[in-house]
């Protein structure tokens, strides 16, 4: 792995200190950062291709995307427009239902290299075939956490169930740490109180945390009220789910005052998804309130059927902008705090806020350079601001992964896109 | 100018029948669309250097920004997420007030790179020295519709209307057509009714439109109420002003049953500003009932000091989104109806519908190509809704306006962005 060095530029630390670092050069050693230092007071007798001039990039944490399903880009664009249910029953099952292992792999491959060429250093994924997005995710040099789905009306539940808990079990800390397990129970409509009960139970053998879908549309809600007189958060705190360590909550669109005193409570990690919400009509989450709260607060693109990318800058935009409207304040959710959602948040909110989420000496380095010598990014009043109201992800210039480079100016270093478009596209004749 | 062949490319022609035709060749005469041909059936004795490759290329009608300041590039990010008076009061018209016609001129330039590499081939710009956005758009080959702004508490008020009815007069299809007049009476709130019967007057008398900002907030609908009676449609409408031929009214947010009916009624232009309204927590225009009407929408950026940029695919997404959120319907605004308002629904609200918004013979070639070969955009299942919820700006590839290359394979070809950047940095060295 060796030593890099970034020479000379910006530093967006996401530290306490919310500090900003001009002039600056990083070094990367192994997997970890290294030390920061004033430019060219750093450390000088690295090889010329060790050393990155950083002059006109900034460095940010890399994007950590809270909550996906990362082989779904093989049916990105293949139904949009459509109320939720004829969507999934006429368009999505029948081709999930023919999805192979590989197909997956290389479904995975595909969002991987969308993903790297975004800035997004880490995923969290919940899909068919575990094992293939966590071998995809090594393979890529790719930060993952990785939970199987769980539907538990599946005829073969209870077998999968055993087989997500000794994933979990086996799986951690795979790939020099690179992958992260969980247990992923869909949501708490498609799995019955005894079967969440056996999620708890092997999440805590295998000492795991939890990724489910919570409180994602209305009529979920009702439904839950109707059937066990709980809100979907507060049958979750019944039978235990939300004291496990760290549970992944996706969406959290409609919560209760209670609700939300609970998740900041019990330090869930709500993995919110703007762009999702508003482009199935589910709703806007409460994030003020939440923030307000000091609940734990990240950002997520969903998966790109229903997206359809896996863009996080466009998500923390998103974040941005909605809460505005929502609430009517312009100065709601401002542009440091969605940066830091999509970063730092999601980190902490998957349970490894320790390691990666912000760029100072001991973390992991997972960074990602956004090259500022463009028109639509200057002038540089503000760094922050063009970061989440300008800058898109076509602007990423180079990206390290637990101090590895899995691209280099634009060019992808752990990935064959050719030969993933070509298996993508075989693949596909079968499938649709 | 010549002739151009673009070879075996995908071409979103965005005529009546909504054709996307695969394997096509487009041939370019002068400023003109002269043919569209079946892959290798079109004409062959070009020279090689006029002839595109269009493989894994999608040909778009560039996309037209309705509604912008674009000179505001040299504020943008320098002051965000604060209320409107105070960003207005203590930040934006503090450095406005120092500007030079030459400031402007280079902010202007600045903006149209940006515009360009986003794949905009027109803008609709009101902002203070209207003769050098008119130079700056010329000079850059950029199509636009340009109309002086005009507050009448400014002290020459009344001599800046004579200059900009003047303007309009004069420099009505300057540069081989690509400039367009207009005149722009700030808003209903900043301009008393005997101004804009003035205006009602210059715009008859020099045969041209009008730009005006229109209900864009909850407050000065409220206002209008209190001070004349009526709503800001009611009032332009009673002063002739709606009678314009054409009318763009940026934002129209706030809207009546009533208002709605007028505005379609009398094919006005709407330009409508998702992000902007978002940004400001401004609202949600009624989109889908202003559609439902069967008004003339089109989609525009606003400045980019409160937004922050000038990309058009980012408002079309918007657009898409926006309304499944607010009307609680996925399938509100679909993705062909969302690129259709950022193209030729933006074309027709600047009535300039007749010569750009479709790709088909007789129309200007003002033109996009979008760079396919992306794992974002991958796999083809649907070119509109990967163009509406997956592309992003820096995927534009080449882009032709009034038949001329002003950008190929990514490189500027009418524009020293360089230069741009140099002289941008020295005027804010004064200004700020």
């Amino acid at each position: 792995m060796g030593n890099w060095l970034i020479r000379n530029a910006t530093i967006v630390t996401m530290d306490d200190g919310r500090r900003v670092l001009t002039d600056t050069d990083l070094l990367i050693e192994g997997n970890e950062i290294k030390s920061l230092h004033p430019s060219g007071t750093g450390p000088s007798e690295l090889p010329e291709d060790r050393v990155i001039d950083g002059s006109g990039l900034v460095a940010i944490p890399g994007f950590v995307n809270s909550h996906t399903h990362c082989a779904m880009t093989l049916l990105r664009g293949y139904a949009d427009d459509m109320p939720l249910m004829p969507w999934l029953q006429e368009r999505i099952w029948p081709v999930e239902m023919k999805l192979s292992e590989e197909d997956v792999y290389w479904g995975t491959l595909l969002g991987i290299a969308e993903m790297i060429r975004a800035g997004v250093t880490c995923f969290n994924d919940m899909y068919h075939y575990f094992e293939a997005a966590a071998r995809a995710a090594i393979d890529a040099g790719m930060r993952a956490v990785v939970s199987g789905v769980l539907l538990a009306f599946l005829p073969d539940a209870d077998e999968r169930l055993d087989r997500a808990i000794e994933f979990a079990r086996d799986w951690k800390e795979r790939g020099d740490g690179l992958v992260v397990t969980m247990l992923g129970p869909h949501a708490p409509y498609t799995v019955p109180d005894h079967f969440l009960q056996r999620v708890v139970e092997g999440a805590k053998s295998a000492e795991v945390g939890i990724h489910i879908h919570v409180s994602e549309t209305a009529g979920e809600v009702a439904d839950s009220q109707r059937d066990f007189g709980q809100t979907p958060v507060e049958r979750l705190d019944r039978l235990g789910v939300l004291d496990a360590t760290p549970v992944a909550a996706a969406h959290c669109v409609h919560l209760s005052d209670g609700d939300i005193e609970t998740l900041a409570a019990k330090r869930v990690g709500i993995c919110h998804c703007p762009g999702s919400n508003m482009k199935l009509a589910s709703g806007a989450a409460p994030i003020p309130k939440l923030l307000a709260a000091d609940a734990v607060v990240g950002i997520g693109t969903d998966g790109p059927a229903s997206n359809n990318n896996l863009d996080m800058m466009e998500e923390v935009r998103l974040s941005a902008l909605l809460h505005k409207l929502q609430s009517g304040d312009p100065t709601a959710v401002p542009a440091w705090r969605a940066l830091e959602m999509g970063t730092r948040g999601s980190a902490r909110a998957l349970g490894i806020g320790d390691r990666v989420g912000q760029i100072k000496p001991g973390m992991k380095a997972d960074i990602a350079l956004i090259d500022f010598r463009r028109p639509h990014l200057f002038p540089r009043h503000d760094v922050i601001s063009h970061l989440v109201y300008a800058a898109r992800a076509g602007d990423v210039h180079t990206v390290f992964i637990n101090g590895r480079p899995v691209m280099l100016n634009r060019e992808l270093q752990t990935l064959d896109e050719p030969r993933i478009f070509r298996e993508v596209t075989d693949r596909l004749e079968r499938l649709t």
